[in-house]
């Protein structure tokens, strides 16, 4: 299996050396299924205690604008598991930095990096920006000669997408269902859900329907009235669909969005118009506003508490066992929250299948890292295989 | 005396396997015996410039739920040195959280963990409840298959036991007094001591009781009425006694307890009464109570400023020269305090046995981890030993 | 090249091996142009893809008692290149500790430490005293068998000197001039320059001064009245230039020093007079005080908003092209502040070089660690180059 795998890596045309990775529409199919077999070999290598160490030493830079445990550990995983140190950038208080600052600071911490991994998803119009921003900046410092390589850039969330999660959400459907060809025609349900809490990104919704509508899905987006996700993705996950030979379609019922669903993924977000407001008042620093929008939101989203995953609702879906999803920590009705966005025997049912979607992630991060810093992924990966050196000594 | 050692450690009949170590009374004296000699030899060769690493890549996870410096570095150092990188989970705000939120959590920082410390004395009731909570969460993770490993726990000091803090202290005694049997029939004193300070836990009096009396130790425990230790410890280490062949008892007088001891350890601690109120008042946030609280127990540890280890009363040790023990930082009269624990010229005559004693952590906590991860360590040691490979090239 | 590098380092006369690097003028010439050879021969190697590791295993401990990414970064950069990993010391609140807390916690922190890097550069009089107590402190421990290893220490900023920026600076000197010798006979033009902030360390003038003296350099400090630096550095500097053949004047005069200057480095920073009356309102935690002060500071510092580097200043200079250097970040005019320490023009076009600047420390630092830690570093080195271990695996 390995060695046909391996021959699936080299055989897949890809140009994603050296290239930063942000958005999964920017990669081609080739390369997204390039990084869902390299994840799998240094996963199979990893459990079978062979070495993946590819550096002998070197950094990765986290750049983590906003809170975050399992990315954070995902990041660090990753890294170690390749060779890399992780070194954080301390930035939890989360600024709109632009021009100077960020193109001297780029290049500050970057002297000996290799790759950085970037989270930065609370403002609007910002998070992606910034991270091209970053790009530049290493681009002009590898070009006047101040870098002794260009470190890639792997996007850990930004306000658009969340590509290591729906990659490794992607891993985790094709694990399931069998192969990435059996997820043509499968109907994925990505629903608005309530939770007792307000302002959660958009970068998941978006970021599933982005990617879900390039592999043949039936992909139903629901949601509330008024809690739209931003115009251009939405656009995009139409055109994805059209091409693939799939369907997009945008339901205000929830039930409907379960109806013979294959998989459901019940999860809050915020109207793109509040973030929209949201990052205004945070750059005018207006903490009045702000309290003032977080109570309205919270107000209009207690009108949708029958927004739930519950048993009720999962009856409706295919052969009344959809695949449930979850990118986690999941708002649990009567475990973490009086209400929130899933029933507890629906969520206790799926929760070592959430937990496996989860372990995904350091391995899609991992092939990220491999597939922008070696041009011959497959070489590589071949090499480590065939040295077997062992990860722990016995 | 290298190959006698991993001769004794390869005889010593041992299940740490793949074994939690969370209270030393849970591990056979076998078990506590190969500890100190893995940590003997590991000293060795890290002493010797030889490569104790068996890691080639790897995480050590660490949570602290309490501000540490000392045992946080001698996590990170024994990690480092068996080729684990730590990655800190930052827990600093000390929550009794529960039930979903710890069983995903320990899954979520996991996926490519090796070992986990953890650090929890602050709720009496709650730390080693914690340990052992996600040790079942690890438990089920590794069963379902979410997780490659079994990590590991060390406890790094719960509300119970600190076993690599008295397991060092063993360590030191050892070597102090020129072998584990030479400790049998030594009287040594564990006192409570004044301190200006209120709330330090009881986890180091209850693990020095806990275990010297395995050794056949005379082990006296004394301190002011009212500040008990919890009643299933002192039950314990009466119960131990009797099986070693020492002794085990309580005093409510200090110079009784240094009277004719061949070793001190004088100390602060709060009373277990105090500690449950405390746990109760933290739970409910109810911060006028706590400050009540200290303000009652510091009036109240101030009616034993007497309780200080003096040069007078080291002078009714044996042969006027006990050896006197402490888990560092000490509280010292004159020093970091107006008056305190010990007074400065006994600590000054100890302090550099005090630093060794310290020293023999890291070693204490490489060694839970070789044990806890390779089924014979003495294997792995000898492969190490003879290979010899250099830590530092020359 | 490299090859005559490498015995260049094997030529000249050191005793940096075990020494903690603390002040440039305490190292002899042949010692600081060793470090700037190494540090050359390191950054080869690393550009080349070889590996530059000479630990398997090993701790880097890095004190900041101060914010700082760039430093921390070079650090982190440093000790990762040679297979070190960085484990922080948390003194983000700087405390003026002496006596028995250093003492212990130094060797505390060192059981297994190789290298210490300490910043600690905010209260006059104290940074450099507290590395001096920390090397003391572990000149006892490895002295009385507490480490088995006697760490080095590297200066990461005090409030004297801030050897890796100067080294650095004066490694970058060497590459834009050709050679240490052509530095001889250049004029170099260290001036203060306004700043809408204030309290800004003498560390980097008082650097630069005491390191460019030394290879017959025309240095030329210049100051508004009353922000003088620290008397002993002044008198130094004067003996330096002496004793190489170059000279070491003060001007008030911005213009005068820039006139036919072959570099410029406009910076500001506060009075010594003033950092010491600083340094005593914080010792008193006296906060009204810290306020009025800071107050009258900055009016002071208005006074002198001219002091600007700006395109008609750079006029003067030799040629009309001095090289701009500058620590990072600058206060860039219209950029960074409304009116700074440097014209926005001018920075942009030094922009580049500043970058360059900053990433020499990195290697400076890595040669500090490997000149304290090993004997002979170039046959150290020279064994690194003969085995040509990728870094990278290709």
């Amino acid at each position: 299996m390995i060695e046909n795998y391996i021959k699936t890596i080299s055989n897949l045309k890809s140009s994603l050396y050296q290239k930063d990775f942000l958005l999964t529409w920017k990669k081609t199919k080739d390369e997204l299924e390039q990084i869902l077999y390299i994840a799998e070999v240094i996963k199979y290598l990893r459990d079978n205690n062979i070495s993946v160490r590819c550096f002998d030493s070197g950094l990765a830079i986290s750049i983590f604008r906003d809170h975050s445990t399992r990315t954070r550990f995902s990041f660090a995983s990753a890294a170690n598991l390749l060779g890399l140190e992780v070194q954080d950038m301390d930035e939890t208080k989360s600024q709109i930095a632009h021009g100077e600052t960020v193109r001297e600071t780029a290049n500050m911490i970057s002297f000996m990096a290799d790759i950085i991994g970037i989270r930065d998803d609370m403002f609007l119009g910002a998070g992606n920006a910034y991270m091209r921003e970053v790009g530049k900046a290493l681009d002009e410092g590898y070009r006047e000669g101040v870098l002794p390589q260009r470190p890639g850039i792997v996007n850990l969330q930004c306000d658009i997408d969340h590509p290591t999660q729906s990659m490794a959400d992607l891993l985790h459907l094709k694990n399931y269902f069998g192969s990435i060809e059996n997820l043509a025609g499968k109907k994925i349900a990505m629903t608005w859900a309530y939770s007792p809490s307000y302002g959660k990104p958009l970068s998941v919704p978006q970021g599933i329907i982005g990617l879900m509508t390039r592999f043949g899905m039936e992909v139903v987006l629901a949601y509330p009235e008024g809690y739209d996700l931003i115009p251009d993705v939405i656009e995009l996950a139409g055109k994805n669909a059209k091409e693939t030979g799939g369907s997009f379609t945008i339901s205000n019922n929830m039930e409907e969005a379960f109806s013979n669903a294959d998989i459901v993924y019940p999860k809050s977000w915020a109207p793109y118009k509040v973030m929209e407001q949201r990052t205004e008042l945070l750059k005018k620093k207006d903490n009045d506003g702000l309290k003032e929008l977080e109570k309205e939101c919270l107000a209009n989203n207690a009108r949708f508490k029958r927004w739930e995953c519950t048993e009720e609702k999962m009856q409706l879906t295919n052969n009344r066992k959809a695949l449930y999803m979850h990118c986690l920590p999941a708002d649990i009705s009567n475990i973490s929250c009086k209400q929130g966005e899933v029933q507890d025997s629906v969520f206790e049912r799926y929760r070592i299948q959430t937990y496996k979607e989860a372990g995904y992630k350091p391995y899609i991060i991992a092939a990220m890292i491999l597939a922008n810093q070696f041009e011959e992924p497959a070489k590589i990966i071949e090499k480590l295989y065939k040295n077997s050196h062992k990860r722990k000594v016995s």
